[in-house]
């Protein structure tokens, strides 16, 4: 049986939340660590000199600028105060659920990290292979859901499953082996996953099949009782964003524009579900993100890192944070035959103990990610008020 | 078939530790709330006051006083500067079991809650019934593991089971049905769950029927190659914490001294595993404690509670950290009959919001324990620096 993907439609040029990426990248050659550091370092020194040109230029104008701010909250060109300008995306190797006892539990497993990254909002959820057995693409025969083994594909697959509207699942989910114990997990219970009578600005769907007259653009189940006609005709089976329009109650359908997934995010200040993306190997995490310039702030993990009460967060657009498997970080390195370092520290620019003091001799991937975000998340919250308020 | 408990042997005459009590309180009359909150807070008042007192006494003192302290590190009478001098206790509904969809589940969210506990150290798990069914006892005809009912005793009986290091569990825990599915938790691996070979200055274990001369103490198996004679006869199967003695290689058996189950932490800073305490109200989670002058510190949790990230920490000797169940903690509130506010946050010392803005309209209670302990954390030991600092 083939794997089947999910397509997420996008009308932006934003190809950083264009679609869900369930196939690995297809680089070939040994990537140059340093020069790559070098680079990224380079481009990240200009983001923040941008950034403090800005900043100066704003202070001159500041208090009409956040007077005019006020007053466009509802300009769809330009970020209102309402939205979240930044993405957090969170790295774990899928051999984690190597380290459940019985399909059941595996399954549950995956369920927990998709419930542990909803209630910290995380925008991307990255899976690599700790092994290195490089997959470079989900395509080929499926040979059905075992104990051990295709660990990465399995998280994927169930962590999609799991963000998508249930109203959208039988479209998007056929039955599948992976997915047997699935009804196991707990919701998500994510603001994008509404009830059928909940009044929404923003709406998951999906284009349906039907005619529709020329000059007038596709209908989209929405999860409501209504079907919603959007402004232009796409793909039928696509799944998109569809920003409705207040419409009369009489009306026998709604009306409503087809936007980027990350919409309700940067304007509406919601949070919108994660994207899935597999990584062939440690490197590629970093190497291969949907955002242009890359991760521009980098968290590892690990009971060897620095104490993360004595850290501080500056502003970023895009944070990586990265979770070891069973053996911790340092054997995902190991095992990265791209990578010639020993030492994960030089990899990350903060390298963090987020639990000292630990009343356990190990912290299992799952109850890391609780325990990391919920730390981390008053840290990213205060690097950014620290913004607001110089405004 | 009665149901079996597992009793701990103190040494001292410090009641905290003493045993673990799975049998709720006798406590009949009604509680007059207001009063009670009075009385605690005037002792609390002259805790303060008394703690003022010493503070300014030692301020006097203070650099003599440092450097008596760390010469008197090893000194048992009183408690050194590795140890940790406060305790903190986690009080859940039992009803958080019926949150889950198979039995197998539900022992798992169990294991889940013992974990959470243990990896932040916690020192007293105390289980309510959110119901009020008012539990006397837990003598009687048990009827087996059932996918609801029962939940308050079969979460403590599997915590209990938990905590218990692997090799005195044969002993304290014969089979039984609530436990059925407790080889599916992860493990506790806490520091008090020794490996057979570990050197360790402290260790439990289990009172031997074997007989011993006049004037020499009982044998006690602690998980070691060799038995361990303690210095007095005690009856045989009660669990005892151990203060090893360094022995020669060549004798036949170790030599130890029993000691109050408080003394790896209080002196050697360890944390020991839990105590598991059954409530049977919201209230006598409050009323029944073991520490004499009960929980000088209480933080409640909701959803509806102020901002953690805005809350500072006092010092304190007892804290207490409740959580709601699946209808949060006002539910709890409603259906203690003794509790004639309807407010949960007068309870408190603080009530509190401990992941603000979250991306999930629901935190389990399994998680709410990481995602709470992991911020409070940090503000603990902050609270306790700042006094050494003065020091």
């Amino acid at each position: 049986m083939v794997v089947h993907l999910q397509a997420r439609m996008s009308e932006s040029d934003d190809s950083a939340a264009k679609k869900i990426k369930l196939d690995s990248s297809q680089r070939e050659e040994h990537v140059d660590w340093k020069k790559w550091k070098g680079e990224r370092k380079a481009v990240k020194k200009q983001w923040k000199e941008d950034k403090l040109i800005k900043q100066l230029e704003k202070q001159n104008t500041s208090d009409v600028d956040c007077e005019e701010e006020a007053a466009n909250e509802h300009d769809h060109n330009r970020p209102s105060n309402k939205g979240r300008p930044y993405t957090v995306s969170v790295a774990l190797p899928g051999s984690v659920l190597d380290n459940a006892q019985s399909t059941e539990l595996r399954t549950y497993l995956a369920g927990q990290i998709a419930r542990a990254c909803s209630v910290f909002c995380v925008d991307e959820i990255i899976i690599f292979d700790e092994y290195g057995e490089d997959v470079k693409s989900v395509e080929g025969e499926f040979t059905g859901v075992k104990k051990k083994g295709q660990a990465c594909i399995q998280l994927a697959r169930i962590l999609q499953y799991l963000e998508c509207p249930q109203y959208l699942r039988k479209w998007f989910f056929p039955k599948h082996q992976d997915l047997q114990y699935a009804g196991l997990c707990n919701p998500l219970d994510s603001p994008h996953h509404m009830r059928i009578d909940e009044e929404a600005e923003y709406r998951e769907g999906i284009v349906l099949d039907r005619p529709t007259k020329p000059g007038k653009g596709s209908l989209v189940n929405c999860g409501m009782r209504k079907d919603v006609q959007i402004d232009k005709q796409l793909q039928s089976g696509l799944r998109v964003t569809v920003h409705l329009k207040k419409t009369e109650n009489e009306s026998k359908i709604c009306k409503g524009v087809v936007v980027a997934p990350h919409v309700p995010r940067t304007e509406g200040g919601l949070y919108w579900g994660y994207n899935v993306r597999l990584a062939s190997s440690l490197s590629d995490v970093f190497t291969d993100g949907p955002y242009e310039d890359g991760y521009d702030m980098t968290i590892g993990t690990s009971e060897r890192g620095s104490d993360i009460d004595h850290t501080t967060l500056s502003p970023f657009k895009h944070l990586l944070v990265m979770f070891g498997g069973l053996q911790g970080l340092e054997t995902s390195l190991d095992a990265d035959q791209k990578l010639n370092v020993t030492d994960p520290a030089v990899l990350f620019d903060h390298y963090l103990n987020t639990c000292p003091s630990q009343g356990s001799r190990t912290i299992r991937t799952e109850e890391a990610i609780l325990i990391s975000m919920a730390v981390l998340r008053h840290k990213i919250t205060s690097a950014f008020s620290d913004i607001q308020q110089k405004c």
